[in-house]
C-alpha cells in the first residue's frame, strides 16, 4: 500500500484567530478538581479537535499559563475557549441556565452506558471528576444524569484524558 | 438526582489471575516507537479495559517494569498481555500471520475516517505511532490500511494514548 503521510498545511487545520471566531459545537467540558496538569493539556488538545463551546476548569483544576499544561496541550490552551470556577456546581448551575443537560461521567447504580446514549441537537455537557475519587457526590447530584464507559478488565476506571476522548468521540462520531 | 456511586467490589471487575485465563476480544494494539512511558501505562490501562488481545511494545517504546509505566497503567502492566519487539514491521507480519487485518491510525492520502470504519469478527489490529513523527512511512506500508480520527480544530493530532482510547471505544461500542 503506498499512501501520503499527510502534514502541515496539507491538513487543513485552523489558525487559532479562526478558531476563536468559528462556530463551536454545542458542548461544554467540565474538570471537577482535576489534578494532572497533564491531563488538563491533554484534554485540551481533545476539546481543540472538536470545536468544544466552552471548557470549565473548577476547584483544584489548575489553568494556563504553566508550562505542564502546556506539554500536553501543545498550543490548544490558546485556542479553546476556558473559565475556572472555584464551584464545581456553580458551573454546573451555570450551563443549565444555559439550555445545556449535563452529565457526569461516572460509575453509578443509575448511569446509562455510553453506547446507549443518543445526542441530539440540545446543548451537552460532560463533567469529569478527580484521578482519585472522581466526581464528588454532590456534583452528580447537581447534574441531569449519569454517563459510565464498560470496562471488562481488572482496572476501576479509565485515564480521565482517555475517558473524555471516549466520549467526545462518541458525541463527534455522527456530526463529522 | 440521588444516586449511589460504585466502588470496589460492587465494580465486579476481573481479578489479574481470572484475566489472564479470559476469553479476550479479536484486537491488537501495536505501538511503534512511543517515546512516553506515560503514554505506554495509559494504553495498557485500556487495553485492559476492553479485554485485549496482546499489545505490541515495538523499537524504542519502553516495557515493563519500569514506575513511570505503573504511574499510568496502575496494575494493568500486570494483565494485558505484552509482547516486545524490536521491529515494528515483524510484529505486523507476525499479526497478518495470525490473520490479523492491521491498520496504521495516521492521517494520509488514502485513510478511512473512523466514523466510517466497520469492524467484523475479523481479527483486528491498530498501529500508533511516534508523539512527533507518527507512524513510520514503512510501517504504514506494511499495514492493510489507514484509519484516521478526523479533527476540526488548531491542532495536528491527538496524544497517543487518547486516539487509542477513541480508536479502542469505536471497536468496542458495538460489542458491549
Amino acid at each position: 500500500m503506498f499512501v501520503k503521510k499527510l502534514v502541515g498545511t496539507d491538513l487543513h487545520r485552523l489558525s487559532v484567530e479562526d478558531f476563536k471566531t468559528a462556530q463551536k459545537w454545542p458542548f461544554a467540558v467540565v474538570l471537577d478538581n482535576v489534578r494532572s496538569m497533564n491531563n488538563v493539556g491533554s484534554v485540551m488538545r481533545t476539546c481543540d479537535a472538536f470545536l468544544c463551546d466552552t471548557l470549565y476548569l473548577c476547584g483544584i483544576t489548575a489553568t494556563p499559563p504553566h508550562r505542564d499544561i502546556t506539554k500536553t496541550a501543545i498550543g490548544a490552551e490558546n485556542s479553546v475557549r476556558w473559565i475556572y470556577s472555584e464551584s464545581t456546581i456553580e458551573s454546573i448551575i451555570a450551563l443549565k441556565s444555559r439550555g445545556f443537560i449535563v452529565y457526569a461521567i461516572e460509575q453509578t447504580s443509575t448511569s446509562v452506558m455510553l453506547q446507549s446514549v443518543r445526542f441530539n441537537d440540545q446543548p451537552v455537557a460532560f463533567v469529569f471528576g478527580n484521578e482519585i475519587d472522581g466526581v464528588a457526590a454532590e456534583v452528580i447530584h447537581a447534574c441531569d444524569g449519569v454517563i459510565e464507559i464498560p470496562q471488562l478488565g481488572t482496572k476501576h476506571s479509565f485515564n480521565i484524558a482517555v475517558s473524555c476522548g471516549m466520549l467526545l468521540w462518541e458525541y463527534a462520531r455522527t456530526r463529522v
